[in-house]
C-alpha cells in the first residue's frame, strides 16, 4: 500500500506528458488546498521517468487560482535538457482553466552527508520535537478547519506557537518539525509541502489574519534529506501595500539544510 | 535620448507578442552576458503595453544555455490575466536555442512611501556611498574584464570589498550602493539588474572562486523606488555538493525594502 503522501500525489498516466490526478480535498485548510501538495504534484509529474535528472532542485510556481478539490490534469512541456539539467514546465488545469504554472529544473541532488564548503545557516536551536506543540494544539486556530493536520505532523516551537493559545509571539517567525505520520521518509517532493506547510508566520503577529493566498513560491532543493523528522523555520520580513513575504529554510534530522524558499502572498483580506 | 539602460534592453515589436533585442556585448562579465540584465529584457517584453498590470511583482527564470553578445529573439506567452496579476512566460532565443525561460507575474506595485504593517529587514547600517569602493578598485578582480562596471556603478563597502585588494573578509556576504551613472532612476526594471550585478558574495571567502553560473533566480519585487542609489546586500547561505545560493535584499534611498532574490547556482571549478 503506497504512503498517503504518495497516493495523494499520484498522477495517472492520459497521453504524452499529460497526466490526470485526484486532488484530495482533506490536503487543505479552511477549504484551500495546500500550495506545498499541488507543487509537489507538479513536480512529480515534470520528473517522471527522468533518470538522468531524478531530483527537483529549483521549482518555482505562479498560484493563479485556487484549484478545487477532484479531477485535475497536468501537462508537461520539455523546455530544455543538458546533461547535468533538465527544464520543464507544467500546468495545473481543471475544467477549462490553468490553475496553477510551474517551472521545474531537475538535476541529481548531492546527499546531505556530503561535506560543505561553506555553511552559515545551521540548523535553529530549541526544544526537540517532544517537547513541541502538536499539530492537533494549532488545529483550532480562529476556528478554522484544518485537515490537512491529518497527513502531515507539524510540532511548533512552544516559544511561536502562543498564537494558537491567544498569546502570539509579536515575531513573524515560526519553527516546526514536519514529518509524515504514516513514516514516509522525507524527499525533494515531501520537501516542497515541509517548506509550504507550516502555519503562516503572520499568525505570531496575532489578530485574526485569515488565508494569505501565494502568489508565487519558489523552491531551491540543496541535498536529499536523511529520514527523519525535517525542521522548517520560516520568516516574513516585510508586510505593505498588500503584499507580504514568507521564506522558510529546511533542514534534515542530521541537521543540514535541504531546502530554502520564499513565497510572495497577499495580505489577507480580513472582516 | 534614451538612458543607457533603457537603450540596451530596447525591444523592437516583431509579429504578436515576439520581439527582436539586440544583446549589447559590454553588459558582460568575462565574456558572460549578466543574467540581471537578461532578465529585465524578459521583464520588459512581458510587460509591454499592459496598463492595468505595469510593474513585475514576481519574476523567476531558468538560465539554461548562456547567450551571446547580438541579435536574439523573445516570445511572450500569456498565462493568466486576472483583475489583479497577469501572468507571461518569456522566452530568450538565439539561432535555433532558446537561452533564458522566465515566468512574470505582473500588477500595480505600491509606492515605496506606503506605511509598512512589519518590516524586520532594515537597511543596512554602514559608510555611506562617499566612503564606499568605486568600480575601479573592483573590476580588476582576479584580471577579468568587468565591462559591465561601465554601465552600472556598484560602489561596495569597505568592509565587505577587501578580496579585491587580496584581503577577503572570510564572510559570503556583500554590501553595496547599486546606481545607473547616466543617472537614470531606479524602477522595478533596474531592481532587477540591481540584485544581480554586485560581485558573488564568494569572492569574500578568498580564493580565485571564478564565475559561478546561475541556475534559477527569483526575483520579488515589493516597492517602486524612490530615486536614488539602491543599497543591496547579497549573501551565500550555503557551498556544497557543486551547487551554491546567493540572496540579495535591496532598499530604495529612502530606506525601504523594495525587492528581494534567491538564485540557485553552479559553483565555479577553478583551474
Amino acid at each position: 500500500m503506497p504512503y498517503d503522501f504518495d497516493a495523494a500525489t499520484a498522477l495517472t498516466p492520459d497521453g504524452d506528458d499529460h497526466y490526470t490526478v485526484e486532488l484530495v480535498p482533506t490536503w487543505s485548510i479552511a477549504g484551500a488546498l495546500n500550495g506545498g501538495y499541488l507543487l509537489a504534484i507538479l513536480a512529480r509529474a515534470t520528473t517522471a521517468g527522468d533518470q538522468a535528472h531524478p531530483d527537483p532542485v529549483a521549482v518555482s510556481a505562479v498560484y493563479a487560482r485556487p484549484p478545487v478539490p477532484g479531477r485535475a490534469t497536468v501537462q508537461v512541456q520539455t523546455l530544455s535538457v543538458g546533461r547535468t539539467f533538465a527544464t520543464r514546465r507544467a500546468t495545473l488545469r481543471q475544467g477549462d482553466r490553468d490553475v496553477l504554472f510551474a517551472t521545474v529544473t531537475a538535476s541529481r541532488l548531492p546527499d546531505s552527508s556530503v561535506e560543505a564548503v561553506w555553511d552559515d545557516l545551521p540548523v535553529p536551536g530549541g526544544p526537540g520535537i517532544e517537547d513541541c506543540l502538536p499539530t492537533h494544539a494549532t488545529r483550532s486556530v480562529g476556528a478554522i478547519a484544518v485537515p490537512l493536520m491529518d497527513h502531515v505532523s507539524v510540532r511548533v516551537d512552544p516559544a511561536d506557537g502562543g498564537f494558537a493559545l491567544g498569546r502570539p509571539s509579536g515575531r513573524a517567525s515560526l519553527r516546526a518539525y514536519v514529518s509524515l505520520p504514516d513514516g514516509r521518509p522525507p524527499d525533494p517532493l515531501s520537501l516542497l509541502l515541509a517548506v509550504d506547510v507550516l502555519p503562516p508566520a503572520i499568525f505570531s503577529l496575532g489578530g485574526d489574519p485569515g488565508w494569505a493566498p501565494t502568489v508565487e513560491l519558489t523552491v531551491h532543493l540543496r541535498a536529499l534529506p536523511v529520514d527523519g523528522p525535517v525542521q522548517v523555520r520560516s520568516r516574513t520580513r516585510r508586510i505593505a501595500g498588500g503584499f507580504l513575504d514568507e521564506e522558510a529554510s529546511a533542514w534534515d534530522s542530521s541537521g543540514v539544510l535541504v531546502a530554502q524558499s520564499r513565497q510572495l502572498a497577499l495580505v489577507p483580506r480580513t472582516g
